[in-house]
C-alpha cells in the first residue's frame, strides 16, 4: 500500500478501506507517512468529505493509535458529556455532581486548555485546595464511592490526533466535518467512556458557525458513537451569546453552586437539565428523558445535588464550606460596571469578542504558559432580547487591575442595541441519537 | 504574511495576489514553508484551480527561483518548442535543423529524461561522437554560425519547479493544469526563449488523455507565454497511437534523416511542418503559416535541411558520414518480426504500452541510473486504420538479447485488430496563439 495512492483515491472522491485508514493513521503515528503527505491528503478529505464508515474507521484507527483507559473497575455505565466549546459555558460544574447525585457514575479526565477563560479543572480549582492531582487507585475509589471525581490528563490517549490536529492547524484544514468528528470522538472512546452526550453549539460564538454544519458535526459524531459501540445522543444548542451570566472561573464556579441549588440563570439551567437527563437514560438510571428529567429537577429541589458538590470537593481536597459561602472562593479586587449608552433592546452579543473581553482581564490563557487569574471575569446584566435603559449595567466586570479600558471597549463592541423589540435565541435547536 | 492563511484563501476559492504567490515561490524555495503546507496548498489548488492572472505570477515566481539563462548574444528571434511528451515522438531531430536550414537560430538545452525511449541528448548521441559537452561560448558561436547547437543543461534553472514537482509527485497533485503549465513554461522562460511553440499531446500516450484537457492546458500555456512577454502557439495534436513509425533512439535518428529527405512517415512529417511553420513565423523569417511551409517544403526538397543536420551534428564532435549513411548509427543484434494473428483492420496502438516494449529492451530509462542500449527499439508496420492479413508483420523488434517474449507479449497487448474499417485518427485537433 502506499500513501500516495491513497491520497489520489480520496482526491478522486473514492471511497477508503477500513484497512486503508488504518495504514495511514497507523503509518503517520510511526512518523513513516510524513507530514507532507498526511497534510494533502487532509486537503483532499475537505473537499471530499468521508463517508460515515470512512469516519468510524478513522476514529477507531486514533483510539488505538495510544493509550486507552479502562474504566471497567467503576460500577455502572460511565456515561461522558463532551461539549464543542462556547463562552462561558458552565454545564459541565453543574452536571457532574447533578447526575451524580442520581445515581449516574462520572469519571471526568479533563485538561486546562486554552481559551476565554480555564477548563473543567482550572475552574474546580477556584474552590481553594481542590486537586485533581490523585492516583488512578483513588479516582475509581471516589468515583465508586461518590459518583464523581475529575482526575487530570496523564495517560498518552490519541496520539495520532495529536499530530494530525498540531498539522492540521497549520495547513488550513481544520473545519472539515469528519475530521472534526473523529477527533473528538477519538479522545471520548480512547478515555472509557461507554455512553457519551455531545452538547454540539451553534452560532457566532461557536465553532460551528452555521446550524447546518452543527447538525451534520452532530449526526457524525452521533454515528461514530453508536458504530462503535457506545450509545451516544447529541443536543444542538446555541452560542449565538454566551450562556448563563458569568464568564470567568470563579464566577463560573459561583454560578454552578446556584443552579445546582435550583437559582442559576434560566438558560443554564434548563440545558443542563436537556444534557442531563440523556445522561440518565444512558446510563440506564431512568426509562424515558421526562422521568430523568423529574429525577435531577427533584436533586436540585431537595439540596442533594448541592450536597454531593461538596462531598465531591471535600474529596478532592476542596474548602467544603465554598459550596454554602461562595464569597470564599477567590475575588477581585475591583468591580466596574459597563453601562447601556443609549436605551433600547439588546440585539445581539457576540459571544466570541465577549469572551476576549474575559480574556483580557486574564480569566483564560492566551499560551499554554500563561497564569490565570481565577478571580476575575464578567457577570452579564442584559442579555439578547432583554430592555436596557440608558445608564443600566449591561456587563459588571470583575477585574484585578484599576485599568480595564480594553475590556470595557471588547464590551461595548460586542454588544448591540436596537429599537426594535428582539426575541432571545432558541436555545435548543436539537437532539439526535 | 502568513503560509496557513494563503493556503485558506486558495481553499476557500480566493485569488492570491502576485505578491502573496511571490510569498509563496519564494519561501518554499528558501526552506521558510515547510513541504506540508506547500502540499496542503498544491492538494487546494488541485481542486480550486488558478485564474490566469495567478498561473502567470507562478511561472514569474519560479522563473526568478533560480539562474536564467541569457541568450542575447546570439543574433535573431529564439524560438523553443516544447512537446508535453508521448512515444516515438522524433520531431525535435527534426525540427531543429528542419527550422535551422529556414534562417531560426534554435539554442537547445536539453536533459536526458526518464522515459519509453531517451531524450533529445541520448538520440542525438546515436551520432557516433556526438557530444553535448560544450562550453556556453561554443554552444552561442554555434548558433550564430549553424543556428542549432544542443547543450546539456548546467545551470540551477526553475530550483522551485524542481522542488515543486517531487513534492507534487508523492501528494497526488500533479494532475492540475495550472501547476503542470506553470511547470512547463518556468522552465522554457528561465531557458531564455524569445518565443514558444508548444506540442500539446492528447490521447492515450499522452499525459493529458482528454482533449478537453489538452486544450485547457494548451490554452493556459499560450496565456502565460504571452503575459510574460513571449509569444507563444501552441499545436494539439495526436497522441493516441505513437507518432511515425520509429521508437528507439538510433531508429528514431534514422526517421529523422529520412523525414529531412521528405521520405519520412507522414504524420511526423506533417507535424513536423505544422510545428516549424509556427517557429518560422514566431522568428519573424516570415510573414504568414503558408508562406513558412513553403519555405520548409523547399529546404526539404533541395537536400539543404539534410545538408543543415550533417553540420550541426559535425560542429559538435559527431561523425556527419552517418547523416548519408544511416546504417552506421548503432544496429541492434536481432531483429524479430511481431506478426498478426488474425486479418483485419487496426483499430488501436495502446501508445503508453509499446512504450514500456521498446523501454522493456532498454530502449529507455526507468531510473536515473539505468543505462540506455541507443541500438533498440521497435518500427511499427502497421498503424490506426492500416489493413493487415494475418502473418504480416504488425512491428519489428531490434533487440540485443535473443530472448524478446516480454516485449512481443506488450506489443501483442497494445494492438487492437478489428474486423471493421477504422479510420486513422486525426493528427492535429486545434492550434492556439
Amino acid at each position: 500500500m502506499r500513501m500516495v495512492d491513497l491520497i489520489e483515491k480520496k482526491r478522486d472522491g473514492e471511497t477508503l478501506t477500513n484497512e486503508e485508514i488504518k495504514f495511514i493513521v497507523d503509518g503517520y503515528t510511526k512518523d513513516e507517512i510524513p507530514d507532507y503527505q498526511m497534510s494533502a491528503w487532509a486537503m483532499a478529505v475537505f473537499f471530499r468529505g468521508m463517508t460515515d464508515e470512512e469516519s468510524a474507521a478513522l476514529t477507531d484507527a486514533i483510539v488505538h493509535s495510544g493509550d486507552t483507559i479502562d474504566l471497567s473497575a467503576i460500577e455502572g455505565t460511565k456515561v461522558d458529556k463532551h461539549s464543542t466549546g462556547g463562552v462561558g459555558d458552565t454545564t459541565t460544574l453543574v452536571l457532574a455532581p447533578l447526575v451524580a447525585s442520581a445515581g449516574v457514575p462520572v469519571a471526568k479526565m479533563s485538561g486546562r486548555g486554552l481559551g476565554h477563560t480555564g477548563g473543567t479543572i482550572d475552574k474546580l480549582e477556584a474552590i481553594p485546595g481542590f486537586s485533581v492531582e490523585i492516583s488512578n487507585d483513588r479516582f475509581i475509589e471516589l468515583v465508586n464511592r461518590n459518583k464523581v471525581a475529575v482526575i487530570g490528563q496523564t495517560a498518552d490517549l490519541t496520539p495520532a490526533d495529536k499530530k494530525l490536529y498540531s498539522l492540521r492547524d497549520v495547513t488550513a484544514t481544520v473545519n472539515s466535518i469528519p475530521l472534526i468528528a473523529s477527533s473528538i470522538m477519538s479522545k471520548k472512546l480512547a478515555s472509557g467512556a461507554d455512553a457519551i452526550v455531545l452538547d454540539v453549539k451553534t452560532g457566532s460564538g461557536a465553532f460551528m458557525k452555521e446550524l447546518d454544519d452543527a447538525k451534520e458535526l452532530a449526526r457524525t459524531m452521533v454515528k461514530i458513537g453508536n458504530d462503535l459501540g457506545r450509545n451516544t445522543s447529541a443536543v444542538i444548542s446555541d452560542m449565538t451569546q454566551p450562556l448563563g451570566y458569568a464568564i470567568g472561573n470563579a464566577l463560573e464556579m459561583k454560578e454552578a453552586i446556584d443552579t445546582l441549588k435550583g437559582q442559576g440563570p434560566e438558560d443554564l439551567t434548563e440545558l443542563c437539565l436537556v444534557l442531563g437527563s440523556h445522561m440518565v437514560v444512558l446510563a440506564g438510571k431512568a426509562e424515558t428523558l421526562e422521568e430523568a428529567r423529574s429525577m435531577l429537577e427533584n436533586v436540585m429541589k431537595d439540596g442533594s445535588a448541592l450536597a454531593h458538590l461538596k462531598k465531591f470537593a471535600e474529596s478532592q481536597n476542596g474548602d467544603p464550606d465554598v459550596i454554602e459561602h461562595p464569597e470564599k472562593l477567590p475575588q477581585a479586587a475591583y468591580t466596574y460596571e459597563v453601562k447601556a449608552k443609549e436605551s433600547g433592546y439588546v440585539s445581539g452579543i457576540v459571544a466570541d469578542k465577549i469572551g476576549t473581553a474575559a480574556m483580557v482581564l486574564g480569566a483564560g490563557r492566551a499560551t499554554k504558559q500563561s497564569e490565570i487569574d481565577l478571580a476575575v471575569g464578567l457577570v452579564l446584566r442584559r442579555k439578547i432580547g432583554d430592555r436596557v435603559e440608558e445608564g443600566e449595567t449591561l456587563v459588571t466586570v470583575h477585574s484585578n487591575s484599576e485599568n480595564t479600558d480594553d475590556c470595557v471597549k471588547r464590551i461595548y463592541e460586542s454588544y448591540t442595541i436596537s429599537q426594535d423589540k428582539t426575541d432571545a435565541p432558541p436555545l435548543i435547536y436539537d437532539v439526535m441519537k
